[in-house]
């Protein structure tokens, strides 16, 4: 899953069927601040409460579009955990 | 999902079974100017109605391809939605 | 979709099952001249009579693979329409 | 497979539900030290016991949802092996 | 479906189940010697006897993950042909 900092959110009146209601996120890739620059920001699905400042994991592709039971949703990038912390270094 | 803004269409004659009367277009992806150089322009099936000059969200990858219920077609990158504000600063 | 100018074929003799008697041809990716050295060329599958020299739109990932009824076929990129015209200025 | 080295773990409290127990690594992508530093870090779901220093080999993409029998997570990268050694140099 | 030349295998006693005893090949990706070097080597399952020095195609993503009848494996990559010529100049 890719890592990165969440900066925005985004509106959108018209969108495809079954899309109303989602929240979507503006999400900055990237592990560390010197990542983020280089790889495009892309708008993610968020239904666990993330705001602009947290870090983020987010699963895209097909992974994320079976996010209710028995349907797929056209998206293709869901926030699926805030994170606490990250440790790298230790087993 | 990737952040655009729609450059054009494209039409195609000879297409895959399954394609004929889907609207095509074409989105150059980045969610700010400054980001649009860098990555190439691709296709877009669209059927809520965008035109050039509009700021999009495109899903890719196979969650595009489930559109029509119970049939998947053989595209990979689907409009979702007409970007009305972006707002890269507040939760 | 990607879009692409096909520049030359593929001949495999000893391939996995399923896949004899498909045309692959190589694509070079890119909307324009300018675009294309940057990105790698790659091989895809082709039902509508693509040739060398033509300008084509191109299905990638697993959407590509479904195209025999109720059988996927282990392929990731598919020629899905043999492109006409391109338009970047009218919606 | 992607190959990359295990450089740490994430902690994430609020997650999407399925998630809860996971183990999450961190995965420097690149087969050899010099592929390390230009592609971006990433999260993967480790059930191997896979630990910070170890090698892997890691799927991405919808194939990696697919690891509970019947049901798909909102996963999109699993460490499938733990490498025991590379032979670049005879067949 | 990428196209690049096998340089090695990999060894991993510890994997996720149902793989033991597939083939792993790394591939460097590229139609040509230029192209090599940008792209990262990868892993790739081999079922049709590729070596060291083959050119091959590879399927990545999901459709790499169904070619076991009904079940799918934890892989996003299979060398599907190996190569016997490319030809970049007649339809």
């Amino acid at each position: 899953m890719l890592v990165g900092k969440v900066i925005g959110s985004v509106w959108a009146t018209r969108k495809e069927d079954g899309l109303t209601g989602l929240k979507l996120l503006i999400v900055q890739p990237g592990l560390t601040e010197t990542d983020r620059p280089g790889q495009p920001a892309f708008v993610a699905v968020d239904r666990i409460g993330a705001g602009v400042g947290d870090h983020v994991m987010v699963t895209t592709g097909s992974s994320a579009a079976s996010i209710l039971e028995g349907k797929r949703l056209p998206i293709d990038a869901l926030i699926i955990g805030i994170i606490d912390s990250v440790d790298t270094g230790s087993g």
